[in-house]
């Protein structure tokens, strides 16, 4: 069947979107499993939407999303058929409002949903930057009010997947957008909006260039502009934001109504067990402009403190948008795995795993009933052990150098007696297909 | 925030693309997970590829495929930019022979890999038909030559992986392509691919139509015909097909190969433990016309005898194609998980889960203290059992009703003693967060 006349073309990786070898999957399998398990033990339930949505349905999220959209178009198909109605989607927000929209009534409230799907942004790649990514969210939705508790709630759960899976120490920065509007109000400043986007790049611009654009640009006084930037410049792992807050000498119902909740928020994260990780008060934290509510969060890794927000999120009034004559709150993180799995990779961060998952390699001879052999590998498998029969009768030499290149760490000769090597340690002993288990098993 | 005069837009599902409620998703998942473990118990390892290959990749495969690619579009890019480059792939085979030649040097051969991952189709949608549609492949591919071992295993692990899901019986239908061409051949018949076509249509049309098909319109001598519609009725679930066939008359050396390597491959399954599943020899069983070279197979649900095949594979001569100048062989098999499991829900053969993962709801009271029942819930976290703190102190009645619509198995009351009420059962005990289990844990 061979034809070395053949034509070869070349197999080449598309850019920005990832692949990995088996070692690297496994590795990136592993994370999604810990941060399924997290957000299963705190109750929420997984849900997948399709890869597409209609074109009208992203296209309602407005901003210049629209050039970031793939839409989908059948080749060699006629007339209208050909046109672009459906396309992938850009995140799983805009997917999970219009499945709460068309499950409503099949759905318990408070909704606790997660969701970890590919999404799909037609930018130009460059380095850290991904066409195709594996996003995990996960939300919690209720009607017409929801309970404070997730304000906390939902960070943790982000904070616990991340560190299951091994990310290193976080930086969890938390804020309450009550806070910075309720401040500006007291202020008398009515562009709050503008005044936040400036803000915002108080780690990015010299303070002295925000204060001067606070002035000249949105016309503040002096003042004013000096007292956003003190907020702005508040931080602490306790809860001594509020005071240092309230020095500033703003009176504002918003304003203590934020540091009510961040207060609430911050006691609750202070008193779970979040390991090595971090979790700030930072009244510079602003995030999306007209989205979020109240509490707003992102988290850095604390030993890449130059590598941008690894997750975020908030609490939003209303999800559901255009769906339904209700509104439908709710509190919501999302984490960027592919980026954040990619970044640990790149620093030598995530150790790559074993070519495969087989613990047991069953070595094979000329004298072996391969049915016999089978017997073996089906009583071991019945016990939760992944089993390979080698595939043809061979010299030991060549089915040990198959077992070590799949760093397989048992082999197993059957017989009379059967025996095991550990080809880690290098000992051999008898073993019973009923009752051995390999270190991976054993409590 | 509300607006009660914001417009309402239907949100609707799109046809084609399933999606379904938190209960059926749970179903679904605990499939996925199943299969993916006998994947794993024989030592293949998991892989994805991107959604997407280049266009020209995905046309390589030739036949009339084209049409049902989705192309990728850039909505709102100009130029060239436009243009459909990259495409979903429609099925997981191009894309592996793909990875495999681009990532040759780091595999180990035999390559065991499995792939479960979605597919795109742009087909009209009808009943059981999907445009998005998961599929799970398993796959061995060596270099040059490979074991017929996995003419077994690669059934085999298939038949365990439906058996896993409860798929309910099925039978297995096996051949061999030597059998059908060496038989042919020893007939003198030339066109052996035109006599396979229609003597594959042997359970859709009367015996007497394709004897007339293949006298009159393929030029077969009556004997011939009457032959080869003889050998396609040939069925065992033991060896005696090939002393059936034997019986027949014809000689050939490629012939009495594929009966050789069929009776192994009959020897291996029948010694497995499969259940209420069938296995059988079924002479009539062709498969792809050009791919396969080897033994194939294909499997159907039991109960459900006019259903369409729910998986099928076999042996191939190289599948690699133009990419590298060797062939790779390989043996491999691919379930249709989204069509399966879409028929057995219609047939209400899968259960839908409960609508949470939750064990437990610690019921909340004004005189708790938040902290010390997220303590408790944490201590319970710790110990893999799935906990939710009831979002806000209220009355019983309501927190009832939640445990109740969420189906969630355990109420804990919080004090200076714990006490859990099973809420199936009825009974309540004291219970004690460091060791206290669910039934579900219990072994």
């Amino acid at each position: 069947m061979s034809d070395k006349s053949k034509p070869v073309a070349k197999a080449r990786a598309i850019s920005g979107f990832p692949e990995y070898t088996p070692e690297i999957r496994r590795a990136e399998l592993r994370w999604i499993d810990a941060i399924r398990e997290t957000f299963e033990r705190y109750g929420y339930v997984n849900i997948e939407t399709p890869s597409v949505e209609e074109v009208e349905t992203l296209a309602a999220k407005g901003g210049d999303v629209d050039k970031e959209i793939y839409g989908l178009q059948r080749l060699n198909a006629e007339g209208e058929d050909k046109g672009a109605r459906l396309a992938l989607h850009f995140d799983l927000t805009v997917p999970t409002a219009r499945y709460v929209a068309q499950h409503f009534n099949e759905l318990t409230f408070p909704f606790k949903r997660y969701q970890i799907q590919r999404v799909w942004r037609g930018e130009r790649p460059q380095e850290g930057r991904f066409r195709e990514f594996l996003q995990c969210d996960v939300d919690v939705i209720d009607q017409d009010g929801i309970s404070h508790d997730f304000d906390a709630e939902i960070p943790l759960i982000a904070l616990q997947a991340l560190n299951a899976v091994g990310a290193g120490p976080i930086r969890f920065m938390m804020n309450n957008r009550k806070i910075l509007i309720g401040f500006y109000e007291g202020l008398g400043i009515e562009k709050a909006g503008d005044v936040i986007r400036v803000v915002d790049k108080i780690d990015k611009l010299p303070v002295e260039e925000i204060e001067r654009i606070l002035v000249e640009e949105l016309g503040l006084p002096a003042d004013a502009a000096r007292a956003c930037l003190a907020l702005a410049q508040i931080r602490s792992t306790d809860n001594s934001f509020a005071n240092d807050a309230r020095k500033l000498g703003v009176e504002n119902t918003l304003f203590e109504e934020g540091l009510s909740e961040l207060t609430t928020v911050m006691d609750r994260l202070n008193a779970a067990d979040i390991g090595d990780s971090v979790v700030e008060a930072n009244l510079a934290i602003a995030r999306g402009l007209d989205y979020y509510t109240g509490v707003v969060y992102e988290a850095q890794l604390i030993d890449y403190p130059e590598y941008s927000t690894i997750c975020a999120g908030g609490r939003y009034a209303d999800l559901v948008g255009a769906y339904i004559k209700r509104d439908l709150p709710g509190v919501g993180i999302s984490i960027g795995l592919t980026r954040l799995f990619a970044k640990l990779l790149k620093e030598g961060e995530i150790k790559p795993e074993r070519a495969s998952p087989t613990d047991v390699l069953i070595a094979r001879f000329p004298e072996n009933d391969v049915l016999e052999l089978d017997a073996i590998a089906n009583a071991l498998r019945g016990r939760g052990i992944n089993v390979e029969v080698y595939h043809e009768a061979t010299k030991l030499k060549n089915q040990f150098r198959y077992a070590e290149r799949k760093a397989i760490p048992y082999l197993w000769f059957a017989g009379d007696t059967n025996e095991v090597k550990d080809l880690g340690a290098g000992a051999q002993a008898e073993a019973d297909p009923a009752s051995w288990l390999p270190a991976r098993l054993k409590t």
